[in-house]
């Protein structure tokens, strides 16, 4: 099929239209990272529109990147499309990339469309670091652990769907919403971050693994913002002193935080359930 | 699934881990590509062994780097894994990745597995430009038309596949090999190129587009040899004035060229159809 040719050669630009793009950088560091968003592992037919499915494929890969704190500036798309795919499906797909391209400041750079059973997305983004790289092994003993946004809306969503139900278009199943502006803001004084894609007690669990540290509950959260995952929203750690700066830095970006546990030495093992669809 | 342990952790290196892979580059020209190979798009279950796929899928994405005359450095993978994939298969999946790797001196440094129906790669491959980028725009008028290696074999195996039969090991359906020292050496000689993915009469219809350009046949050339598709020998043109110091290049790199067009004024129309499953 030469749907690329009605997708990803419609964002003309100077990198599309040999077998790679060609990016002059400066020197610095820059990160890379890859995800694959596919019909029947993480969405069936039906459950979201053609716009949404590009929106949420480019949505959780520039999460990555955030959570980095790094600032996206690529994209490499690949498509694996249906061959009943529609004209209008391909023009709503395109939207959704266009929309998020134009939010973000990011280029779609070149990729590759094949047909294929079911829809499959694959995608590479490349961003440039603003300032340090916060990684998931930065958390330090005596840490507070904190996450943005609310928590438990994505499984919600996803249990209603599973059902058989219909889940509105705002659902954070649907349409993550990055907490970029507070994350920029603060991550000089985060020791350590990583987007809830698992759900919250997983990926803790991830990130103690890595930090090589266990972490305390301070304050009780429900199954449902524990076991939510597909959230986006950012796990982080923080050292104590910079406690009032990051409330404030919070509050300036109108990201709700909560704060709930603390870094501690030894492991920590969840026994939280993750779901994903 | 969390094959992913099994798979991309396993390349360990101080990349893999986080949610990107932070990489420091000096200044210069980086070229991306990345290409889906897919079961029941590429191949059919039982055509090719898990090395064979690993192997392939790698290829023909390095050809994309080479045929633009950039050094493959950084690989990203995504994975779709049916869930009855076996440790020995998925052993045996590590083993073609980490050979091309070998071979080629490039580093996986991150990735995305989720279960799947159908076995789904996607490569994107980072490289840095040797020299000057090499691109499907670049030809010229009078400009003489080559191609590296034999062409037909590769719709040779397909045809024997889709029939039922049985291919060699060697058979250049499943196994491309890449004439990258060849077109390294003569690149600052080369004005055009792309490898041959479609096929050849494909192919150079799409680099005379490029090129703006029509290209004439000084050489008759077998229906298998302008069809056949997924080839990756290098399809390039040269100015007259190089043709003695290509030919002595392709001598030394043992790499057999044939000159079979030129580049002309006007339009190039294909009549060949590509053969791709």
């Amino acid at each position: 099929m030469d749907k690329e040719r009605l997708i990803i050669d419609k964002f003309s630009n100077s990198f599309i239209g040999d077998d790679g793009a060609v990016v002059a950088h400066e020197r610095g560091r820059l990160v890379y990272s890859k995800d694959l968003f596919c019909e029947g592992t993480h969405f069936r037919a039906g459950w979201l529109s053609m716009e949404e499915i590009a929106r949420k494929a480019m949505l959780v890969n520039l999460s990555d990147a955030v959570a980095m704190n790094a600032e996206p500036k690529f994209v490499l798309l690949g498509l694996g499309l249906p061959k009943n795919t529609s004209a209008a499906q391909i023009s709503a797909l395109r939207k959704g990339f266009a929309d998020v391209c134009d939010e973000y400041g990011v280029t779609i750079i070149g990729g590759d469309t094949i047909g294929s059973d079911k829809i499959l997305l694959s995608v590479t983004i490349i961003s440039r670091l603003r300032g340090k790289a916060v990684l998931r092994s930065g958390a330090k003993n005596g840490d507070l652990v904190a996450f943005t946004g609310e928590l438990g809306g994505s499984l919600k969503g996803l249990r209603t769907l599973l059902n058989g139900g219909q889940v509105a278009s705002n659902s954070r199943f649907k349409r993550p919403v990055l907490k970029d502006k507070f994350f920029y803001a603060a991550a000089d004084k985060i020791n350590a971050a990583m987007d809830v894609s698992d759900g919250l007690g997983t990926d803790l669990a991830k990130l103690c693994a890595q930090s090589r540290c266990g972490a305390k509950f301070i304050k009780r959260l429900s199954k449902h913002e524990l076991n939510s995952g597909e959230e986006y929203e950012i796990l982080f750690t923080f050292s104590t002193k910079n406690r009032a700066k990051i409330l404030s830095l919070a509050r300036k970006t109108r990201t709700k935080i909560t704060i709930f546990a603390k870094i501690t030495k030894g492991k920590f093992k969840s026994n939280a359930r993750n779901h994903h669809f």
